[in-house]
């Protein structure tokens, strides 16, 4: 566009008799050079200074080929060169750095021929040449709109390119190259991204189904407010209900008599004692503890994300379907079937976690929560918590009992050898009395 | 507050004849439990079944005094609690759990009687008896109302206080006990949170100055600027200014002669021949590093914090003097001298900041970049990121250049050796076709 401010001055650079290795820097746009230090600058005094022929040897876009790993072993290294330099090809390389790197070591991973490649994208990957891994790799390496220029303009030094320039070339000139490796990334990883949300919308709803349903968690809960109500004066007593979070502030109250037992400990031997069946309640929650792990929010996230991904797709097949269809290319009937499918599996998860978020925001308000503030993980991982706890202490109080059961049968096993040997030693005594004529020693 | 929706059954909770232990629950609000498993809940079912007086028993507000580490050893110790138990004073303890027992930890630490705590407190710690970190572990232990209101009514039993419980309430009896703790932890934590300000704001401002008023800087972006119009065509070429965050690519472009030799190892060579000066520029910018580090939110924050820290303090100074002041209390004598010098810092302080923002924007500005969205960790991390590669990479052509000369060296000490041996072999050689009668061995 027209620059904004003074006017810019044409700019004359000098031009590189062959193309050079791009620097890949960002430009600033016009209209922000006013009152910068770019304003100020003026590149042409530099070219007067540069060795430009020296650049232009030195930063070639063609090079000779070789060995990437073997370039430091210098000295023997440039005989072999200089010997085998003019039977090697030079190679015509435009792209650069970490980029070309990264994507020759894609095509080594690959194993495929570029036109294998081509073939495998049109099909739609019929032949099972591409995992799911390496469609990701490629998706990182579409070319870039400044790549296609640049491999365009060499076209007729096809046979000269290094590989990974001949490579995103080739691809580039797949129509819809992109969206094609888009759609059959989305179409491999659909069944395996939809079988892990599933599981986690069914604990969802179990968990909330169970939080409703179970008796035993409501008459625990109301032996806990009679507990608190009992224990608690003031402000603090005279309560209908407590937030549920309380049920893991239930440990921290410790007996006056035995630090190591605590109200938790305490409650469990009178549910023992006199609400045996609560002790079930546990049973009565089983998927709490898987829903105390999901996390609603990246599952939304994930849901978006797939419906978003599906419309991709589906939008892509449109497009396909308007063009004529080259040989080979069987976009359209594979993702039309694949489509049709999708959609069907796609709406009944999304129904599915609908119902789990009603039954969940039932749950939460059934206890008196905000269900606007509380997430499945917290909610759930209060109870998941509470569940750990409990089973814990009714172990300690199972080990206490044991404990004391095992000393109290010492304790009884001491009297009775006690009360033995002092029968005996009175039989003794009474032998020695009474039949005081043998030479019998003690030992 | 009166209930809205069906009527709430006035609660007939038993009263236990001594004060328990508390459980420390959050109560749900009375406008809360319409429709929720609370309404259909009625714990007075719960009362008749429980046994309360042997909760009461178990967890009795007061307890024995024992010792914590030796609960553990029951056999032993159960002896020679039945033996001491008579002597043994019961000690009221109703604050409970983990909030009463690293309160006791923190007594222990501090080794002070509550009459000496409570001097250090109204005379704002004049003999420095509370270090800091113990300040901010008090603040943790400001007793709450609830613990007020159930000390309150056991002040009568004062000498049966537990450590914890007793802190507690002396604690609670000085006036504005929460505030004057905060005043005198803000008012000894004050100047080393202004000392740690200073110099991350001088950094700031040091940095800024130095980007825009550094010639050698300027000329090195020249040059880049010339470097990537010569080698960049097209789109990316013919650019009157870079993103900053370019210059960090400048070494991902490799040589085509030597892939060990990238565009920035070939720029510090030009430099050092063309621009000998601008080999300076990281002299220029030697306060860039430093402001790299500057994270402006959390700056911001922490002045923001400093302020309403300060405000606090001197409203409280303000409700201090307004009432009769006790003897020993030297709360406003203290704070006033305080607040004047410590306003005096602050706003000090904050108009170097302000000047700093402003050289920041100014320089962000001054090559092009957007102020609002460049922070300072951002901006000057790429120079410093760009400084650390210069340095790394001449150092690198300092040990190429090195290399190669050692090996140069060596090739000609080589020849040389070579030319003498052959100097040798032929004088020797001379001396066998003229002088053919010796009878000498070679060795």
């Amino acid at each position: 566009g027209a620059p904004i401010g003074p006017a810019l001055k044409k700019k004359n650079i000098p031009q590189p008799s062959n193309p050079l290795k791009s620097f890949n820097w960002a430009k600033l746009s016009e209209n922000k050079l006013e009152g910068t230090v770019w304003a100020e600058m003026d590149d042409s005094r530099v070219f007067k200074i540069l060795d430009l022929t020296d650049i232009e040897k030195t930063f070639s876009a063609y090079q000779r080929q070789q060995d990437f790993f073997m370039v430091n072993n210098s000295k023997q290294k440039e005989a072999e060169d200089d010997a085998l330099s003019s039977k090697k090809v030079k190679e015509l390389s435009v792209i650069d750095g970490r980029r070309a790197q990264n994507c020759n070591i894609l095509l080594s991973r690959l194993k495929l021929s570029n036109e294998e490649m081509k073939r495998a994208i049109l099909t739609m990957d019929e032949q099972e040449d591409l995992p799911k891994d390496m469609l990701e790799q490629m998706l990182k390496f579409i070319p870039e709109k400044s790549d296609v220029d640049l491999l365009e303009e060499h076209k007729h030094e096809l046979d000269r390119m290094a590989k990974a320039d001949r490579f995103l070339y080739e691809m580039s000139r797949i129509n819809h190259y992109q969206q094609r490796l888009q759609s059959l990334y989305f179409k491999k990883k659909f069944a395996e991204r939809i079988a892990e949300i599933k599981p986690k919308v069914e604990a969802l709803t179990r968990a909330s189904k169970e939080m409703l349903q179970s008796r035993n968690l409501k008459q625990l809960l109301e032996v806990v407010l009679a507990f608190g109500n009992y224990m608690n004066k003031g402000q603090r007593g005279n309560a209908y209900g407590f937030k549920v979070s309380s049920l893991n502030k239930i440990a921290d109250t410790k007996s006056s008599i035995d630090k190591n037992i605590t109200l938790l400990h305490y409650l469990i031997t009178i549910l023992e004692k006199k609400y045996p069946k609560v002790m079930q309640f546990s049973e009565d929650l089983q998927n709490v503890p898987e829903a105390a792990k999901v996390n609603m929010t990246e599952l939304e996230k994930e849901i978006n994300n797939l419906r978003s991904g599906l419309k991709s797709v589906e939008s892509e097949l449109d497009f396909q379907k308007k063009r004529p269809q080259e040989v080979g290319d069987k976009f359209v009937s594979v993702v039309s079937q694949f489509v049709t499918l999708a959609s069907f599996s796609f709406s009944d998860v999304e129904d599915s976690l609908n119902e789990a978020k009603e039954l969940f925001e039932k749950a939460v308000k059934h206890f008196g929560e905000d269900s606007g503030k509380m997430q499945p993980d917290e909610f759930f991982g209060i109870f998941d918590q509470f569940l750990q706890s409990f089973t814990e202490a009714r172990q300690e109080n199972e080990n206490m009992r044991r404990r004391k059961e095992e000393e109290e049968r010492r304790a009884r096993m001491e009297a009775q050898l006690k009360e033995q040997r002092e029968k005996e030693r009175k039989a003794r005594k009474a032998k020695e009395n009474g039949e005081d004529d043998g030479g019998e020693f003690d030992d």
